[in-house]
């Protein structure tokens, strides 16, 4: 039926609250199985090495490597693989990864320290991190675009080296990922994947070196042995299904309103699509977009069934109750298809990246608009941010007290020591109490 | 046997790598045991709310609340806590809470953007989570000063609403915690702990508010919920026993230095002190300052369990080797106790906090000197920070696209998303393509 296509929702229905609730409801499948087996490949992998590596390749990618050196490729190979794609795609790559560059500068942070009128000094330095793993899952779903988002940051903050794992399933090789890896700056590239890849980084083999950080998108199982490596590596978030969340005030082309929608949709069927606009004559008017488009959609299934799905279009009653539902629903990607979008900008609290304007579609984001696409979803935008520099950098506080300085700061740290009960504690500070002579 | 007190070890020796691998090597245990029974209390706290709260809480901390509203404490008591410490300890909480406040001030972030020549802005809106948890341990490792470090640069950030939890086993109320709360700001404290209280502050009961966040250290209960919890709320890192590494030239009197390595041995058996040295006579020296002082030490037990266990004194070549082996180990304190220590900063990587100079020995961080004492542990300082205000604040990226800047952006993003197969997103561009007319 043409009119379930896409659920039609209204703030002002009575069961609004319940039905959205429903809607938005996601939870990651937590697979018990999934878990032993994932425990299985890390014990092993951190037991044996190399030899665990290859042969759960052979097991899971169902290829065979001949030896350890065979899993990475040799920069010559990456090189080449630069030289040999389209111009065009090559051009569009390089003008995004410089885009990426150019944005992440911003967000580099440098040392900070002050120094108090006694002479101490307090700050902190800031380093990058020395190695880090990059997973890129292999097959289909391997996205060149997601390889400059996750590598650009990092060689922006200084890593020293930069190691990405991407699995190829019967030796299929992404050429264009390659590429990709070459113009962000990857260091080296090793071919497996899945928890025996994470594994590998998290540990060390004697051919793949330990990081201190893995970050990039995975399946259950990559997802899995992340959780299950926690506290031991640094991590990136574990992503949940994609969504988007547009407000419209009813005035930009109902089509151009469909396809970004569809965007969202056609990753995968789990992905969400909402449209939240105070004219109902236009949600109509969308409707009739999205079933006039769809049919010629290359990903028309994929988009139906995540629309019928998840999406919904929403009446409310005016922008500033939509702004109040994105703060409740804290979106990845909030598109405000809206005149003036800026001004609304004090108004939104929780969004991963924000979309202003009827000319910033959110594929543009996704590209080479400049800011980096790994985004909070399933509302941990609350309390979390879009993959950034900050996430390759890290920090060390700084404190050098002078010896007049250090004599005050005892007095204090003695009085709360004893009151812990901690007076090992207080004695060490009240080793550097100046007496009557020293002042 | 005095000689057998604390390890003494040489970068010389030929086993020193496995050595220090050994004396490094530390797992958190994890426990099945404890994770069926963590998961089946948050399963219940999940569907039951308040009720499955008030069962767990009167069967692990053996007191029995009323009624759900029983679990909270009321603002007066808290306030009456903060008027009836002694002076002088609520002069040297102020004082604390004061530098501390003063030197997170420093870390807030602020918003920023930039303007493209064609009127495209680019940027990062920073905006406060709304509402954290603190967990504050119960009984007696209850540490006020944890209170002030956990809860300052929450509030600093712009946090709304700070809701602390703390146990109350057999009703046991701290009340230097309770004033500590009353300084630092805040908001409300349940009397809730373990693994009950995690649930109700990820997922929220009837009397406790759902949060965004949960910082603050606590048993393996706490460690595993949180564990449980990741991805549905943010957490802070999960803490390893604490650590000092203590760099020294040998002239610092040795009475301090072994008084520095108690501070850190004192907290329990599992923390780790370890001193490098090129003054092997002065080895001596602090060893012999060790057998002499450690009787006299309210915590002797305690310290010496923990120096024999897990301390060491290291004779090494010079400062330079001192300095890689520090990097290699990645301490949670480091302690520079030598002349000129700023000079030596370029050459450090890896540390949670850096104490320079023979007057900053660690208890003064740990209370007052204004940097946060909650550091990372266990050589995770590779990859992680401090505690800082940056863990309560969270960025959303910003992109307005102008007509001119999109439809540039447009011919990028079609290319790169027909190469990634995603044609909906290539439509979505292309429709912000301007044509002949438009430009």
């Amino acid at each position: 039926m043409a009119d379930t296509l896409i659920k039609r929702m209204s703030t002002a229905d009575a069961d609004f609250d319940v039905a959205l609730t429903k809607l938005l409801d996601w939870e990651s499948a937590s697979n018990p199985t999934v878990g032993d087996v994932v425990a299985g490949v890390l014990a092993k992998v951190r037991a044996e090495g190399d030899a665990a590596v290859l042969e759960f390749t052979q097991r899971f990618d169902a290829w065979q490597p001949e030896n350890a050196a065979a899993l990475e490729i040799p920069s010559s190979r990456i090189q080449a693989a630069l030289d040999n794609i389209d111009a065009d795609v090559r051009t569009a790559l390089e003008t995004a990864a410089e885009r990426i560059r150019a944005y992440h500068l911003h967000q580099r942070q440098e040392s900070w320290s002050y120094r108090e009128a006694d002479g101490t000094l307090l700050g902190q330095q800031i380093t990058a991190l020395e190695r880090v793993g990059l997973y890129v899952p292999g097959g289909k779903a391997t996205y060149p675009s997601s390889v400059l988002m996750n590598a650009i940051p990092a060689k922006v903050a200084g890593v020293d080296e930069l190691i990405m794992v991407s699995p190829t399933p019967k030796g299929f090789v992404n050429e264009m990922v390659l590429a990709a890896a070459a113009i962000a700056g990857v260091d080296r590239i090793f071919t497996i994947g899945g928890a025996q890849a994470i594994a590998a980084l998290a540990h060390g083999t004697e051919s793949i070196p330990k990081v201190d950080k893995i970050v990039g998108p995975g399946n259950i199982f990559v997802a899995t042995a992340k959780r299950q490596v926690f506290g031991s590596v640094g991590l990136d978030m574990i992503a949940g299904p994609s969504e988007i969340l547009v407000i419209c005030d009813g005035k930009t082309d109902p089509d151009w309103i469909a396809m970004d929608l569809f965007s969202q949709a056609e990753h995968d069927e789990d992905a969400q699509s909402i449209l939240l606009s105070p004219d109902a004559e236009f949600l109509d008017r969308v409707e009739a977009s999205i079933l006039r488009l769809l049919p010629d959609l290359e990903r028309a299934d994929i988009v139906r069934r995540s629309l019928s799905g998840r999406g919904a279009l929403v009446l409310v009653k005016d922008i500033d109750e939509a702004l109040a539902l994105s703060n409740r629903i804290a979106p990845e990607h909030l598109e405000l298809s809206v005149d003036n979008a800026e001004q609304l900008l004090p108004k939104i609290r929780h969004a991963g990246a924000i979309f202003m304007g009827r000319y910033t579609p959110e594929a543009l984001g996704d590209y080479c608009a400049g800011p980096n696409h790994v985004l909070p979803t399933s509302g941990t935008a609350r309390f979390s941010s879009p993959l950034g520099v900050y996430d390759f950098q890290k920090r060390s506080s700084l404190i050098g007290c002078s010896a007049t300085g250090a004599s005050e700061l005892a007095k204090v740290a003695s009085v709360l020591a004893r009151g812990e009960s901690l007076t090992a504690h207080a004695r060490s500070a009240e080793y550097r109490l100046l007496g009557e002579d020293d002042e």
